[in-house]
């Protein structure tokens, strides 16, 4: 039943976006087939798969179909539907399972899952009710985020309060979506690390990559980190505590704030990470295909580094000259195919190589 | 004219093995998208283009259609009909261009350029009759190979002449077709350059790679060359004058032989190349983004190797367990998709990473 799967097996990717063209090129490297399911036009991942499915995730006939073509489902987001995955589960293997999924699809299961291992997490509290937000205020202080339980991303579903009185625009402004109150953290720095767990339970993990960002939109990833080595394997050792509990099998991305306090678990992501994106420079065997043999339930391959990276996102218009950007003969370049360039949306990356492993 | 192609062009590759395949890729990558065209059933190419058009070279209208729904016009084999390239040179530019194609499909034409340049290259002898075979035998000396001028690889149309009463067997044997002797070289190694020329004529070329061949076929291919630090100088600027005197745009693979006298070019190549797969995992830009950025009018890469690599052939049965392959968790594994592995067919090829850069 775990048997590895074969080359030239099919494997399903929810979700077309630039996640799922990487993933689907790595498999596509290691001999797979990859079918997309994306309801979007043009779908980046379509123009580098065997084959696109476009339908409503909710399309369940188109969704039946789908799975029956494939020999695993995998996903480049965590926002699938319960229906979705319910159907898709009768069918195929999906990988990572649901327990992963339900962990990070909702800020609070989340932080009560990291608590419960023993993993600092900002102070929180769950917020129904303006009454609930008050006594959350209270209890935790300010300035302090408002975040919505799901459906969060680069920023998206946050108000910062600052001052009690800016808590009721604040609940206001998030019409009612079910909410978490967040202490803000005092942090040195963000990192984070890229885990990967295989079938069999072997986990490794890539460098801590540290990361930047503007705007809510991450903008870059150095690695190394500016971190000690003792930090640096407490990391680690928490993203295979992370991975373990969740007899997780594939690739995640666990961002950690560096407090002086020790590290504090900010957020995990049940899938390929923007800021895991070095490795496709900066080691032999990257992310995506990391990701795609763990849920082939092959080997998984080294994670070691052998350069100094700092990946920058392109976002909107900084990918319009890409000739020019070719110009830094360093540079791995890495484009989504988005036909269209929009203010924020991320076009492609850049992975500069500073030098051999430092 | 010559401005470099936006992010979003297309790019025609005439074959679809995995050579196409490969190229598609690391199209994909700087955001191109790629028509394949191809008469055969199934191209490895085709799991991972934009688009796939199967007809044959010479059906001059498929040609046409193919030719005018993209920019630039590349290939991955030599031995395109004459026809198929003054049509598809009316509509779009061919990159490398003619000069390149027309050398290295005659052995003759390809050896008489090299000397042109003053290139060593084994001694050889036009045959058009059993007479000059004679001739050429008394001139040349036995051992010795009779080659056909055009079609050959993986040491197809070859015939070795030990014995002055082989050659008329052998002559027979290669049926009439043009065909050439060649001096057999005593050499000590066969190493070969893989180098690039952009539009605007810099060159780059790889670290010399150092390849063993198992029946006629590529075997291994390990860099770095066993060679002196002169050897290797010398090797690039051989293969930079050949690429400037054709006035060169893409990734060439040069063979030389090394021999006490010297280097000698035993071949030329004018597309990417078998021995240059190391470059996937061995620098951050391999020989397939390399060939693309050049055709592409966009600057070239950094080809600095980070890391020491052996590539090895997966022929015939050797891809048939791939996640055992993986097993290797330091070996970079990449399959063609080809869905049938027959005696001598290349299904895939293994970088095993040896040490950083040493």
């Amino acid at each position: 039943m775990n048997k590895p799967l074969p080359s030239g097996a099919r494997i399903g990717i929810l979700g077309g976006g630039q996640l799922g063209r990487m993933l689907s090129v790595a498999a596509a490297r290691l001999g797979f087939q990859c079918h997309i399911f994306e309801p979007g036009d043009s779908p980046p991942a379509g123009l580098v798969a065997a084959k696109v499915i476009k339908a409503d995730y909710l399309d369940l006939p188109a969704v039946a179909a789908f799975a029956e073509n494939v020999d695993v489902v995998t996903f480049e987001f965590e926002n699938i539907p319960t229906e979705t995955l319910d159907l898709i589960e009768t069918l195929k293997p999906v990988r990572p399972g649901r327990t992963a999924l339900a962990a990070s699809q909702d800020r609070v299961l989340e932080k009560r899952f990291l608590t419960d291992l023993g993993l600092a997490t900002a102070a929180f509290s769950v917020v129904d009710s303006l009454d609930d937000l008050q006594d959350a205020i209270d209890r935790i202080g300010l300035p302090a985020i408002l975040k919505t339980r799901r459906f969060g991303y680069d920023g998206k579903g946050q108000v910062r309060i600052g001052k009690p009185d800016e808590a009721e625009a604040a609940f206001q402004a998030l019409k009612g979506a079910p909410v978490i109150l967040e202490a803000m953290v005092d942090f040195s720095r963000e990192v984070s690390v890229i885990g990967a767990r295989s079938m069999d339970g072997t986990v490794i993990c890539y460098d801590p990559g540290e990361n930047v960002h503007r705007n809510g939109i991450l903008h870059t990833t150095t690695v190394p980190a500016n971190l000690g080595l003792g930090q640096q394997t407490d990391a680690a050792i928490l993203t295979g505590r992370i991975l373990n509990a969740l007899d997780y099998v594939g690739v995640m991305g666990v961002e950690l704030f560096v407090t002086d306090q020790g590290l504090l678990v900010n957020e995990i992501a049940p899938r390929v990470h923007n800021s895991g994106h070095w490795t496709q420079n900066g080691c032999v065997i990257d992310q995506f295909e990391q990701h795609i043999r763990a849920i082939a339930g092959w080997p998984l391959g080294d994670g070691a580094r052998h350069s100094d990276v700092v990946m920058t996102n392109l976002i909107g218009s900084d990918a319009d000259d890409p000739a020019t950007l070719a110009g830094d003969a360093s540079a791995g370049i890495h484009l989504y195919g988005k036909t269209e360039s929009r203010e924020g949306r991320k076009m492609g990356h850049i992975n500069r190589i500073i030098s051999a492993k430092s």
